[in-house]
């Protein structure tokens, strides 16, 4: 241990996914005083519909906001 | 909080998606009696074969039952 | 299916829990259109300092409160 | 009960995918002495720079193999 | 990985825990043909009206089997 | 997003607690680019028990140890 399993909007490059969990396992190993070796990282993404906040998806807020912009 | 991981069998449509977490939103804020702000959902979705019951994959039960219909 | 996984603050009531609980499966149910015998829920209680926003735990901001509240 | 998710790399075949929910519901229904029925798996699978070990991915690993044994 | 996450009801003995870890670990890593060291368990667990089925928590379905019994 | 679990072994201080989630919110911030605000971090955490490698408890670790130790 630690396992952490992280949550993202798909859509991240696989640059991003190496540098997020090559920090994220650094922070943990420091702030717990582990082995780096032990810290294992599983990420997982969702698409613009697969994750909410209040009941209103990404997708959602979206098309939302493109409908605002082109009314400006 | 409530954050809420929702396991769903694949190949449901945006529509769904975002009725779902709309619907499931609006229940878990009411019986918590929290803001639904703080609800956050997300949603991940499995393949016919990487969701079993005793044993036996959704992907098996279809062929069996299509086996079954191509005997009578 | 769906299987549904909750993460709540701790300290729920019993009752607390049956009401979300069935909230939830009825509108899961209803909105995916699947019998609801289908509805699994998993509550997973969190402890004020295992759940934080930006960096800081709720236990954190507790305190926070609490001493700005000794100073007004 | 019980409810398992299995996190594994992704890429596996339908056929191992049935194998392993085979296999993992018997075990776990014969070591808790509970009905295989009860017993749910959920697969999750994650590509190799979707998980890691001391902060490096499975994705890093295999190109720095290659890079290797391109050397020798 | 493979990493797996079992969700089992709360009262399980250490004798219960250790066995169901080592019977899926084996089972497991045969049937995806890895190699042991590399299967990590991790059990949850959930108490009597923190899992229910069709929106009725198993600390109700024990309630009305009880009330049941105390009828007859 | 992002959303991050944090599996630990049981038995962490509150302080502990905080500095990790402090340090892992940054981490991640950072290294998305994302405002610190939109992570959320939970912990869940798991007796010597309920955590295994290959199919070998951290519980029945500690005891062959300290079995161990009793021989020298």
């Amino acid at each position: 241990m630690p396992i952490i399993e992280m949550h993202l909007m798909a859509g991240r490059t696989v640059e991003q996914k190496r540098r997020v969990a090559h920090a994220v396992s650094q922070a943990a190993a420091q702030a717990l005083d582990v082995d780096i070796n032990t810290v294992r990282i599983l990420i997982t993404e969702h698409g613009v519909d697969e994750f909410s906040v209040a009941g209103v998806t990404v997708g959602e807020r979206n098309e939302a906001r493109q409908a605002g912009n082109a009314l400006t």
